[in-house]
């Protein structure tokens, strides 16, 4: 298992900040992580084909113009570095500043305002400056709409930049991940010059074909499960590509694939001595850690996190054989989750702005309505879980477009519905779900969360306009238990059709979601409980993506118990069927072949699937009981729940060091993370302040 | 002077339709214009460092999807190439397309659409396919909203191509322009180890440096006069640059650069014997001809037409030293220059693209207002020249969007005023021109056209919406003459103030527009002539620029003599001082390294100015009197004018051949282009048809 990670390129959480000694790169914020994420989703294949997405794709902006306003008592030999062409100006200088003939550029003394117009195609536009007082960091503005134009209101975002990015050597455009070689588990030689190999469980590199002689092609087929690397047919399995044998005895795959078994199948007249692989490791750090007296839960949060660890790439992607996209509903809960294990990380931050794109807008997120919703969401609990102010200020002009647009698209009642083109995907159902022709409880609920971040981040940055969609927020969610409710059956219906009348399917999806956000009195949420929830004549959920808010829905209700019990069987079910990362979907009555196939395809599920990987999260969450009360962690709070297990301990990271709890043979430690207001909250609401040094114990638990 | 290039690019006029036989590649209409036009703007340094523009640019789109509607009887082995990534369906066909896996792709029998969808960064997304039936060209669509999107109502655009691109390996991305070696006319050493060369015209190209010896740099002054080669101050010439002497004899620099001069300074230990250069040829081939009885507007003629040809490089630029960008308002008499010189082409419809750029729309073209309109204009008459109804329906969403930027920043009353940011520019003037605080006549008349031109485009394609744009125009041109006539000053004033009243500043502008486009009675008419255009207490004009539109209202009045005069003395005397190209500006009492001069910079002007070239235009349009009447050529008129020339004689290129017409010993000979109804319109109004065989002569002229 690949536990640490060479950080080839800046995630430590210090990056947020401006910089410290010299200078950094610097970037229209996004830019990067639109350019990179876009590669990285096209590295897609099916069927031995190259694979796009299929959502309106964004390249980041050619132009951009840097500026600062300096005031020099002396002139400064500055050091610049800049991809492209880049001119440097002084508006409001006395004398006109000399064009770029070099890396040492000489600012002379005064106070006027540097503008550096940097020009690059192909990789996005960026500038490093670093001297004794003018130096490149977060507090130059980064624009491209040019300073000469002054059309827009909106002002200039901060530039984006990362710590580590602090020499002119340091390109971002030059960012990779960190490869280690590593070895396969099993090499053998199989129906005559095939090599298959194993490496022990599911990983994600280059592959390498060694002792590669003879001309010709030769065959990789990846697979997640042996049968689907064994599988030579050319539309089974989902990730196979040819190599031309020629010069090289050593053949290093030129992209890199999630898979667990490797099957190398030369023409005739070429052969193949071993293989290997270049393991591409995730950027992160795992800061948070889970262990308890059930190793089977031990297991899950070890498989849990390994799963995290291999979606971690560039961005947070969803599977690592199928798409290797990032889908915004599945980041939501890759951020959940990374928070409890990695800590609140530059890939979060990437991810967001990979998910919002550029303009103009043509489409939802992905495509997909509640897509679009999740991405609010997921931006407000960013900045819970890091603070970071300067990301808000970075996005928010983003986000307000984003919020126009879906505005743009409610009906005349004010309600989300779908437009053509739209797709609402909620949930991979068992059962189709009725989303058309009407509203859906579902997304209502979705989009008062979102008008609700909205809100939340234009107050935290003292901008007008949040009292609009807080209104629209307040309308819309007092109208939602009404309009969906039934009595007979005893929960929220899903759709309420065009006329008027609602559709007679019940489903666990925005019973779910009233319970986690409050939608019900004490009366509706036992009927909720009762008649959704645990009652198995209700379409159950299948997906660890939906089963993940219904567990998180129920340990808001105190049913931790329950919860664990479910983990068990679920995720403790995958364990059984040998997995060594959590899946796209999961049914125990699935046996032999035809737990590998979806989509109508015979190994088209996904083995290694990031909203498998709740665990993380649920335990962290829910289990050692910690949360962030206000943003950054400036308060939070510790409500350890052992759920019957005799003991557990671990770490949740925090934007300043990391909170321990751990409960064993009645004593309850819990160590703050030394900076914010920690409050350890016992059963019966009793509210204890944990202390800056030491740790807060409390015995006889 | 190069006459001939070789045709690296397509440029012939028959480009503008579908391919023949095989397919040819095709793209995003407008992709490969923004991709190749960003980069030529980013090749302009001054002073040593580079200098990209200031306005908002945009990069071409990652992922576009190519629909085709197929009806195959059986299936179809197609020849296909990609930019990036690819990936092909099939849209209700009956199976699943199989994934792309080689450059030959079985299209199975049937009716459905196919989509393919093309990711590429760095390179704009195109796509190659040639088959018996199934062929790339511009019978497919092109969108970056994938098909799956269904988001807007704008239907898809047809996509573009280029008919020379009809093989895999001639991929768009890799068109340039041809080189051809060129010596000097004269090399010399100066100052010890210096090497002066004379090129012996003003020229463009890579120039090369022969038997380079030692370590060290060498610095390359590029001068289009000879005191600005022989500058070495940092800040004197417009364009210096160093190279590093290595391992290479033979040194080429990076960057094509236009001068006539280049003085190469070697570091002390470095030697060089000699230079040369490869010529970069203009990608358009002159068809259309002028030569009449007056040697001295022959030359002019000659002069006008290899600056053009200097200046038409991968788009019209407007000056091969300086800016070296590509400006709409210059770029209007480019184009309608080319129209007489090269006849319409690609070069044309890219530098109409690249203008337009992307969105959001965040300034007016080139941040100027007076630009924006200039492009509207610009639009209708390449399609008047070119009859290119594909290239209308696919910029006609640009426009539309384009016109309702420019309508959201009118004033209260529905006229153009320039808002923070903008530039009005209307021309570089001897005094300050007073466009603020107000509305200026000449920009309330270029958007009547501009609406116009709108409205015309919409009309011409059958699409709705041109009558409110129509309505507009009449609404505003009606209001023009009684807000700004003064019957004092007997002409149109310059500015309205805010306070509702004239400013006190007449100019020959909106004067001259006023006259060009009828908006005087005959009494307004004559008092226009006599109170503004000829009278020498206006203002008077000195860039090429305006007078190319003066001089055209003039020949409107029939007062071609007078015009033949003028180009004479102005034209004339920068023959006299020198010029092998046509300059920025002219004025003839600016004597000795004055006339270098401009911005406050010693050597700041342009030697070789797009809009220098007018002659080119007037000559063809006003003398041999050819102008298309019906889009394409389809009506045409020819009114010659040898005004006072004992003889005349040339050709106007049409997209179906040229027209031919010669004057001399009192026989006019006109000869059509043997496809569009021609009148000849003769003295007194009297109009013959032009045979589309053989000539139309009459005789006793």
């Amino acid at each position: 298992m690949i536990r640490t990670a060479l950080l080839a390129f800046a995630s430590s959480f210090a990056g947020y900040s401006a910089c410290g000694k010299g200078g950094t790169w610097i970037w229209y914020p996004g830019d990067y992580a639109l350019w990179r994420g876009n590669d990285l989703q096209a590295r897609r294949i099916e069927h031995g084909g190259g694979y796009p997405v299929f959502w309106a794709t964004y390249a980041p902006h050619p132009l951009v113009d840097f500026v600062k306003q300096v005031e020099l008592d002396a002139p400064e030999t500055v050091d610049i570095a800049w991809e492209g062409t880049c001119r440097i100006m002084g508006w409001g200088a006395k004398d006109p500043l000399p064009g770029v003939v070099s890396n040492r550029y000489v600012f002379p003394a005064g106070k006027y305002t540097v503008v550096a117009r940097v020009y690059s195609q192909g990789r996005p536009p960026a500038l490093y400056m670093s001297g004794p007082h003018l130096k490149t960091d977060s507090s130059w503005t980064a624009d491209w709409r040019t300073v000469v134009s002054g059309t827009s209101g909106e002002p200039a975002p901060p530039a984006e930049t990362r710590t580590r990015l602090d020499a002119p050597g340091r390109r971002p455009s030059e960012m990779r991940l960190s490869t280690a070689p590593r070895a396969a588990a099993k090499v053998e030689t199989i129906r005559g010059n095939h090599i298959f190999a194993d490496f022990g469980e599911e990983t994600f590199g280059f592959l390498k074909l060694k002792g590669v002689k003879g001309k010709g092609r030769i065959r990789i087929v990846y697979g997640e499960s042996e049968p689907e690397a064994m599988c030579e047919d050319f539309d089974g399995p989902d990730q196979w590509e040819y190599v031309e044998a020629g010069l090289e005895e050593e053949l290093r795959l030129k992209v890199s694939r999630g898979f667990r078994y490797a099957h190398v199948i030369p023409d005739s007249g070429v052969s193949v001595d071993s293989v290997a692989m270049d393991a591409e490791l995730c950027p992160l750090r795992r800061r948070g850690s889970f262990r308890c007296s059930d190793e089977l839960l031990n297991r899950i949060w070890d498989v849990s996190a390994h799963t995290m660890e291999l979606t971690t790439r560039e961005l947070f992607i969803e599977g690592v054989k199928r798409d290797r996209w990032t889908w915004s509903g599945d980041a939501r809960q890759s951020y959940l989750m990374s928070y409890y294990l990695f800590g609140g990380s530059d890939i979060a931050k990437d991810t967001l702005f990979y998910q919002r794109g550029g303009d103009p807008l043509v489409m939802h997120i992905n495509q997909i309505m509640d897509y679009t919703f999740y991405w609010f969401m997921s931006v407000w609990e960013y900045y819970m879980h890091t603070g970071d102010r300067l990301f808000l200020e970075q996005i928010v002009a983003r986000m307000a477009s984003l919020m126009d647009f879906a505005i743009g698209r409610l009906d005349a009642n004010g309600r989300p519905r779908d437009r053509p083109g739209d797709w609402m995907f909620i949930d991979w159902a068992p059962q189709p779900l009725r989303n058309h022709g009407g509203v859906t409880s579902f997304e209502q609920m979705l989009f008062v969360e979102s008008l609700t971040a909205m809100a939340d981040v234009l107050d935290e940055l003292g901008r007008d306009g949040a009292a609009a969609y807080r209104k629209r927020a307040e309308v819309l969610r007092s109208e939602i238990v009404p309009l969906f409710w039934n009595r007979e059956k005893g929960g929220l219906m899903h759709l309420l059709r065009d006329d008027g009348k609602l559709d007679g399917q019940l489903t666990r999806y925005p019973n779910m979601f009233g319970l986690e956000w409050g939608y019900f009195d004490a009366e509706q949420r036992q009927s909720v409980l009762k008649n959704v929830i645990l009652n198995e004549h209700v379409m159950g959920i299948q997906t660890p993506y939906m089963r993940f808010y219904e567990l998180d829905a129920l340990c808001g209700l105190g049913m931790h118990t329950n919860v664990l019990d479910a983990v068990r069987s679920y995720w403790g079910g995958m364990l059984a069927e040998g997995a060594t990362s959590f899946w796209e979907l999961y049914n125990p009555k699935e046996k032999g072949l035809e737990k590998y196939a979806m989509y109508k395809r015979p190994f088209g599920k996904s083995l290694c699937h990031a909203w498998g990987a709740g665990p993380v999260y649920l335990l962290g969450r829910h289990i050692l009981g910690v949360t962030p009360t206000k943003p950054g962690f400036a308060e939070y709070e510790v409500r350890p729940n052992a759920a019957g297990l005799s003991w557990i301990e671990g770490t949740v990271p925090t934007p300043h060091g990391e909170i321990r709890v751990s409960c064993r043979d009645g004593v309850l430690s819990v160590k703050g993370d030394g900076h914010g207001t920690g409050i350890l909250v016992l059963p019966g609401n009793i509210r204890r302040r944990i202390p800056n040094k030491g740790s807060l114990t409390i015995r006889d638990m």
